[in-house]
């Protein structure tokens, strides 16, 4: 039996391929539920604590509207300027508080390894919400959830990661995820942000079939998933570099005319404008139903730790 | 029979005469049960999502309380700056995105039109809290709720609008409600904020009697309730124009005394300093129990529209 | 029979002894029910809104987690910016609103006797959570409460109290509250920073032993119990002064192993340096149970202002 209880959630490598499994039927039960009634009651009297120390609209909520579609409670820490962090207290101090008040923490800081530390001093479950450009591990569980309900499978898909591939911590975790379960993976990127070397490494050790390239039309062509990122202009030194650079990686109704076949469209959002807003209506585009996923997910893995899935 | 399930809230001219009735009627129901006990639970695992892109007390924890009054969970986006707003990304995601965390959306946004373009983004009902200088229609509603409770009825009143007609919402929304049920309009505000020559004119070919005037006591002695607003010393160019003219609108303990006769005072809040608070305690006075209404008439709103009324 | 139903919590000197004991008493048994299940409903219902004008964490956190575990609502604020408070709204305006939305008001607000002024305005019972450096009622009870538990008993206790004498309205709460059950005071602190004479005269006419004095080795060798608390950088002209006093109020392991007896250690929290991390393991250092406790304390609170306990 496969039991999460009392576990941290804080990077895409800490499951197994039996976990993964095992999160995706609680979810996949609770978007059943969910069906037949506007919730459930099983985390009843719990508190989930949200500490974001860097803006957040949907991964707050989803955890929120996560927990109370459980039954539990919420409470949030709201913007660092009106906490106590701005009265200089450790963020070490600042878990183990919130630790006495809650049953289990999400948290989101700028800082590579905080949520491991937050999770050394908590007395209670912590999951990694985003830990600056490190993991962000159930954004990658739901993207999994999503490609198995679009595609109907995880075994053996060919998929194409397209965009920052070097900063995003989504497309770090997913592929972990993905090696899991054998893949073929195009990795669509300008030079500048190419996956590092060591995961690319990693994923060829383990048998997964990687090709890089900056030709997206080509990668979609062989594809089942393009999964999409936002290329940020800040990770640009030349500009001009930039504007000739991200056209190249944008999903229009051009792009998707000339492609010629059906693919699932993946994002973890927000977006900008990889992806056009005349997309939305293509029976492919699956990211704001890959948003509501992110609640049933979140839903398991909140459960699961609380020892009640 | 009136229904408002799965509709959006955002104009108050949206609303028939049967519909205010029905919404009134519901509220009334709501506020006699919450004086026989604390809550509800007719909306248990329904959640409302709150997202205020500008600064609010009353409105949002309004909506709030009434929520969990009736049994609901809220989450709210919190400040602009703590959202994804920051990266980006445009109204239309963002709305798109909290439809798959909650099953209604109050918004509060600058921009005129701005809910309606919610309204068509969201897969779940969305309310308008106020886009801008445009609609704030649950205010009207949560008005004509007071007034009728405060004058017995709301028919073929006689009623003096006093401030800022020019750009205050609420009162544009209101004279659409009070044109309903016949009316006498007072329309008392200095030249540069009067009513916009379109709604009055529109008033007058539904045969409502409007009377445009400076003078505050020649209007209150006519009239069953006075409308207060603030006056907002940024609309004025010339600020020793604003000074002059803000006395003319003020009521205080001394007006009353010279008015001598009852009169109904209401003030959608926060008042600066057209109210003393001296008439705080004159039995007239209203704005507080205006605030207090204003839970059970979005209790009405939130229950109806989510088909549990 | 003790009651507090409908009462305002304002001030450390505001409660009896018997009020003190029923208080801790009914923390008590929440503290032993919530080891038997994780919430409560006897709140069912209410709705508790918390108005922070200032900045923290913990407080808020706290009183929320406590509503919640009792099966109430909660409605926040938020920051100043984003309220009406932005709009030039009197305190007394904002208190009277939110009378209308809840059950009761948790305040913090930077000025002293800002929580009076608003219990003054409120229809429901007002609990001060900070005026400035005024009062912190709650805090006081949940160091009595904490007190009590790791010492065994509240009588004529030794009491080392440590740091910021002068501004530290946590301590001034406090020696109000232990004075009712006779104690020894060491009061530890620089000179700039002494307990304010009109305190500590009152405690001497009430029987209080007081000694004030630099050497908290001194005062740890006669003490049951050190409560420790942060010493101020802004409240020094001469920061050269600041640098070479705080090291004499700072408990790390060389000095607990001079000490060589054990002795309770609290802290209000957020810490500085005041205690050393290496300090948190030690056995007397009750200062994250001393916040738990904060959540049985402000249980007890409410229920019982709440008329429920």
């Amino acid at each position: 039996m496969v039991s999460l209880k009392g576990k941290d959630i804080l990077h895409g490598n800490q499951f197994s391929k039996r976990e993964i499994d095992a999160i995706l039927k609680v979810a996949s039960g609770f978007e059943r539920e969910l069906k037949r009634r506007d919730s459930l009651t099983l985390l009843k009297g719990k508190i989930l604590a949200t500490l974001f120390f860097e803006p957040s609209t949907r991964t707050r909520l989803s955890f929120e509207a996560a927990m109370q579609r459980l039954g539990g409670g919420v409470i949030s820490m709201g913007s660092v300027e009106s906490s106590s962090v701005a009265k200089g207290e450790t963020l070490t101090d600042t878990v183990r508080t919130v630790s006495q008040y809650a049953d289990v923490i999400v948290i989101r800081h700028p800082r590579i390894g905080s949520a491991r530390e937050a999770a050394d001093a908590a007395s209670v479950p912590v999951i990694n919400a985003g830990d600056g450009a490190g993991q962000h591990p159930t954004q990658a569980i739901l993207d999994v959830y999503t490609i198995r309900k679009e595609l109907g499978s995880l075994r053996d898909l060919t998929v194409s990661l397209v965009g920052d591939l070097k900063y995003g911590r989504t497309v770090h975790a997913l592929v972990e995820l993905l090696s899991l379960f054998g893949a073929r993976l195009y990795l669509v990127s300008p030079v500048q942000l190419r996956m590092p070397e060591a995961i690319t490494s990693n994923l060829k050790s383990k048998g997964i079939e990687v090709v890089e390239t900056e030709d997206l039309m080509e990668a979609a062509s062989a594809s089942d998933l393009l999964y999409m990122t936002r290329i940020q202009k800040e990770r640009f030194e030349d500009l001009s570099e930039y504007e000739r650079l991200k056209g190249s990686f944008i999903i229009n109704e051009a792009f998707l005319k000339r492609l010629n076949r059906k693919v699932a469209i993946l994002h973890p959002l927000p977006r900008v404008d990889e992806i056009s807003q005349e997309v939305d209506s293509y029976p492919g585009a699956a990211y704001f139903r890959q948003v509501k996923n992110g609640i049933f997910v979140r839903m398991a893995l909140l459960a699961m730790i609380l020892g009640k899935a």
